[in-house]
């Protein structure tokens, strides 16, 4: 049977462009399906009752939601080209400790920075710069997360990096100051074909964030 | 070589008790040392840097942290006996996801039902609810999250039910009166000498959590 993959989507969504790049990297044709966050598709309700949420990868009819979730079955669908995750337990474990790190402290302090003013965004400034030091301590001197290829916590991090522009912009300072080597392993991605798509253009995303300050009246 | 296996653990941690759980699942012999919330001992910091908190496994002289990629991490290590993990990795993405909705939205809610006050525990109380009849119907007909076994879910979720009592008396409902099918599956899971050893006495936690409200002034 031939695979039929769907991927319902949200171009702005740092979660979603990991799966792209998942899905670039195995080198797996799918059809993408973009969803509007302030009219979810009856499909995407369906497919994902729970959280209601993209990404979701439909795989011959069958959801698997979340990003890690699917990032993970995405690796062991199609394992034999361009292996994420290692085959050593240990290195695994390593790799989803890190990749939880990026999701609850890195991912989840972005909107904080763009979007929140005076103290709170002060704080919310520092705290993403101690996380991200973090990082760059984990990838020392290693080409990606992965080693010298990209793997898991790299798929993990690198889409909120289209995001730093506006960052930057709405939070008046400056990330590769504080983090060079992490804007140098975003660069370093970036030559990656399979992230260099998957990714959006900053001022994209800038003017994206932009628009919704401006729907919610804190622009 | 033999395994050497340590447990950075703090009795009255759900994380912790997930570990246990699993360890007892796959019969491993460890050395189990008990970590002081108040006083975090060296070795705790050394081996979770990161975040400087329990559970901690320590195997061979290398530390894994945070208890789902712990108990991950057994069951690849130790893969023989009682897999908590389907082979299957459409089987693997829906375990790996309830295992997160269980982090994400059960066990971040818990400490607003027994500490908060007034409409913000209202609040928490009708969330919980809410979240535990999605697990009702997750579990459906079947005896454990896992099917006729205890798996992934089973582990992630019932060392919460080690503090409903708590939940109960402080917030003043009936888990019991409002999803019977989740009390119904852990008084199955108890039944499981793994289980029933891993988990406290609901008094004790009751004890405990007083001690809290005591020690931080909101008894």
């Amino acid at each position: 049977m031939e695979d039929k993959v769907i991927l319902l989507d949200l171009w702005s969504s740092s979660f979603a462009m990991r799966v792209k790049i998942a899905l670039a990297e195995k080198g797996i044709e799918y059809d993408c399906k973009a969803e509007n966050l302030f009219d979810k598709s009856p499909l995407l309700l369906e497919m994902n009752p729970t959280h209601k949420r993209v990404p979701v990868l439909i795989h011959n009819g069958k959801p698997i939601c979340e990003s890690l979730v699917i990032v993970e079955y995405i690796d062991e669908v199609w394992h034999d080209k361009s292996p994420l995750l290692s085959s050593d337990p240990y290195q695994r474990s390593e790799a989803r400790f890190w990749a939880d790190y990026v999701d609850k402290k890195i991912f989840g302090i972005g909107k904080r920075v763009w979007s929140s003013k005076g103290e709170d965004q002060e704080a919310a400034k520092k705290e993403l710069i101690e996380y991200l030091k973090t990082m760059e301590e984990e990838l020392g001197e290693k080409h990606f997360f992965g080693g010298d290829t990209i793997g898991f916590v790299d798929v993990a991090l690198v889409p909120i990096t289209s995001w730093f522009y506006t960052f930057e912009t709405y939070g008046n300072f400056s990330i590769e100051a504080e983090c060079p080597k992490i804007i140098a392993w975003a660069k370093r991605c970036l030559g990656k074909e399979s992230v260099a798509k998957s990714l959006p253009h900053p001022h994209n995303i800038y003017a994206y964030a932009l628009g919704l300050k401006k729907k919610f009246g804190s622009a």
